[in-house]
């Protein structure tokens, strides 16, 4: 039975959201001109700086919070206690830091100087993830300043290297259980299909990377003088790269698909039910094709197959005119998708024995391991999950669909093991929304319907499962 | 019969040499200090600084010098004219640019901070050309200030694009005829086998070169939301140039040995007579093996085979860290050398339909045409290589060996055609000059003997050739 009148306290929560649209908007765009990019050195202050910016917040807004060590990029925690001592408790992940945003020259603003244009916000990091996790305070402050107080506990742990793979948040998690005690995980981190098509994430790819250098002289030499007598690295590197697939995208590296779950006719069914189609791509990201294991769907490609990907490739002279040269060396960038059942130390084992083996003559391969973290699958038949979908459907007007994500989130998998509850993804992007890529951006509607959503669910969280234990689905 | 009595006139030469070996040196440093990059455009000041600096030394030391423009950077011209009308007129051609100095950390000391260490200069330039062509320089210094004029007369051709493929010189000489008349061209841009080993260079590759972009999306994806659904252009890139060399590095474009000249048994037996080897070969560039067509030896390889190698290559991101991209594109700088009777456009259009041909699908593939120059045979018996020759053993204490040179000087073949004359290619350099690499330098040793070698060369052409017909070798 509901403790509150949650009639109410939504109506009220609206017209706040309503009366503080044009602020909730800068804020965000204060957020997002901070270029916490995780992966860059020289960004480290800018990333300290954008954990500063949101504690402050966290803190402006009511809530106790702080920054807190770890062995990398420091973490936001922030929490408040509800007045009912059996409310349940929700943990709210997000991450603060950002994606590098070069090549700069293709953004039509500059990536750290939001810009409002067409109903969206222009800028690194505006869906992912400062948007989302964003909308998450804004909710909490709303249900707060309306009502003085929140119908359930609630926890933020907004982290700073998910985009580096969350090298020390595991760590931080085993050694904060308490603090992060809960009775479920919410994380918007993902897109739904549409405003109007709300969707769920099931199963998230795990990711491991991996960056091969091949070797082929003490340093440059000259292109004439030396052409036509020595290994050439990147012709080397190209061969080796060009071994790893088959014509049709099938990865060719021994027992890469071991380990790999086939779908259920069950799941094969519910993501046929709203297919994802080669026009969808095509749209999305101006692909001439679709390309890959012809044998799945796309939807089935992006949520239940491993990948092999090559994120950047580079050697020799790339600048302006003609560098007469054979490089002494090149290099690959490679991360590889995992589908759950995979284990990322092992794949990467697998991939890199391969390009030893492949190597052409004349070579030395260095194959650098950089960490990984395994698939995720979610419980679909939680009242967690039920909470989400009855929130999601009354903000968007739709059932929420099921999907498997291609994307990683590399904590979720430990926050599952080490927290032991269930997780919800309700992402509050689009699929259009440029992530990773130049002028990424989040619809100004995503946002706001993004702050509804987080308040409903609050409340809905509150009403289906207070006093139970919700853990086991009480 | 000599006009004039050498023996004299070089025991002056060398003794002016000997007194004023400590400013040659001097001079040399100034000029290796400027960063005259000609195919970086942030360095076009720096390249019209280099050759004003040159025209105002040649200007100091007696020469009527001038810069001249052409479509692109300037040529430094100067002259000067023998008493005797009847002397012969040596044109002696270098170029001022240099090429890009990057990778910069690879450097022990900066390459436009020139250093000496051991009895060499370091600086990017040193051995390519400055050091060469400013040898000429002084040796023109030593006579004229000797003897109060010159045997021959001199003219001095020292452009600034050699190292992006002379794309002006060609008009300039032809729209220059007149000024540029000579009875021979002297070229030192290349390296003997050893200081004690001085060659003459007889044939020079030709050189095109081609950008390869593959592009298969509209921007760069999130390589989770779209792995393993799209093209990725990187290794599609990876699996053209694969395709390019059989496993031995033979190349397997069609046609593209075609028109390449087998080599006669008198050549091959002269290049035999001082073998290039694979320890050479390791020494020079820390190769692990040598890699190559095996059925011809280093050297043929070297001056009598084509080749194609990629130069340098770049996509997605290539940065510190990770970003987990699928890229828009993807690009490679290609550069053949050629052999005579190869023509440059021919043998572009030739790659370039093979890479556009097995263009993997999802891919467009654009092949950019950069330029390029014929390779180029030189006649070994005229009277003027043989003035050369025995400059050479003079100096260098042996009898030249005669060798086919890998590298390419771009406006060779265009002298050849236009001027109707003799050329002589006699290297000053060594093979561990660490030209277009990180450390290029240029040994004291050998910048003093190059001058002592074009003060005899000069002698030498006087008496050889003065008052006949030198052009058909009277």
């Amino acid at each position: 039975m509901p403790f509150y009148n949650t009639g109410t306290m939504l109506a009220q929560a609206l017209a706040y959201l309503e009366a503080h649209r044009e602020r909730f908007l800068q804020e965000l765009l204060e957020f997002l001109a901070i270029p916490s990019v995780s992966a860059r050195p020289e960004h480290a202050r800018d990333v300290h700086m954008a954990a500063l910016w949101l504690t402050e917040h966290l803190r402006h807004i009511g809530l106790r919070s702080e920054v807190l060590r770890t062995d990398g990029h420091p973490v936001v925690y922030a929490e408040w206690r509800a007045r009912d001592p059996h409310a349940p408790t929700v943990l709210i992940y997000g991450h603060y830091d950002v994606q590098p945003a070069d090549p700069f020259e293709l953004w039509d603003t500059p990536p750290f100087s939001p810009a409002v244009r067409d109903g969206y916000v222009y800028a690194r990091g505006a869906s992912d993830n400062k948007g989302q996790h964003f909308a998450h305070v804004k909710a909490v402050e709303t249900l707060l300043h309306t009502q003085g107080t929140l119908p359930v506990n609630v926890k933020f742990l907004i982290e700073g290297e998910e985009e580096i793979g969350s090298p020390s948040l595991s760590r931080f998690v085993s050694a904060h259980v308490d603090l992060l005690r809960c009775d479920c995980v919410m994380i918007s981190d993902s897109a739904m299909r549409a405003l109007d098509q709300p969707s769920l994430v099931y199963g998230l790819r795990g990711l491991v990377h991996l960056e091969v250098t091949v070797r082929c002289l003490a340093h440059d030499v000259h292109s004439g003088h030396y052409g036509g007598l020595v290994q050439n690295p990147i012709l080397a590197l190209a061969q080796m790269l060009a071994q790893v697939k088959d014509e049709q995208g099938r990865v060719r590296i021994p027992g890469f698909y071991d380990d790999v779950r086939a779908l259920d006719p069950e799941e094969r069914a519910a993501l046929m039910r709203a297919p994802y189609t080669e026009a969808d791509l095509r749209r999305e990201t101006g692909a001439l094709a679709a390309f890959g294991e012809p044998e799945y769907s796309l939807a089935e490609r992006r949520g239940a197959r491993p990948t092999f990907e090559v994120n950047g490739i580079w050697g020799g002279y790339t600048g302006a005119g003609l560098k007469t040269i054979i490089p002494a060396e090149a290099h690959a960038k490679i991360t590889c998708r995992l589908v759950p059942y995979q284990d990322p130390q092992r794949v990467a084992e697998r991939v890199a024995d391969y390009l030893r083996n492949i190597a052409p003559v004349g070579t030395e391969v260095e194959v650098r391991f950089g960490g990984g973290s395994p698939a995720v699958l979610i419980d679909r038949h939680t009242p967690v999950t039920r909470a989400a979908m009855r929130a999601a459907a009354a903000t968007y007007g739709a059932e929420p669909i099921f999907e498997l994500e291609g994307g990683s989130i590399p904590i979720v998998a430990d926050l599952q093991r080490q927290l032991g509850v269930p997780i919800v993804l309700l992402g509050m992007g689009l699929p259009d929304d440029n992530v990773h890529a130049p002028n990424e951006r989040f619809s100004i509607r995503a946002y706001e319907r993004g702050i509804q959503a987080s308040a409903r669910f609050l409340l809905e969280m509150s009403a289906c499962c207070a006093g139970g234990d919700r853990r086991n689905g009480g």
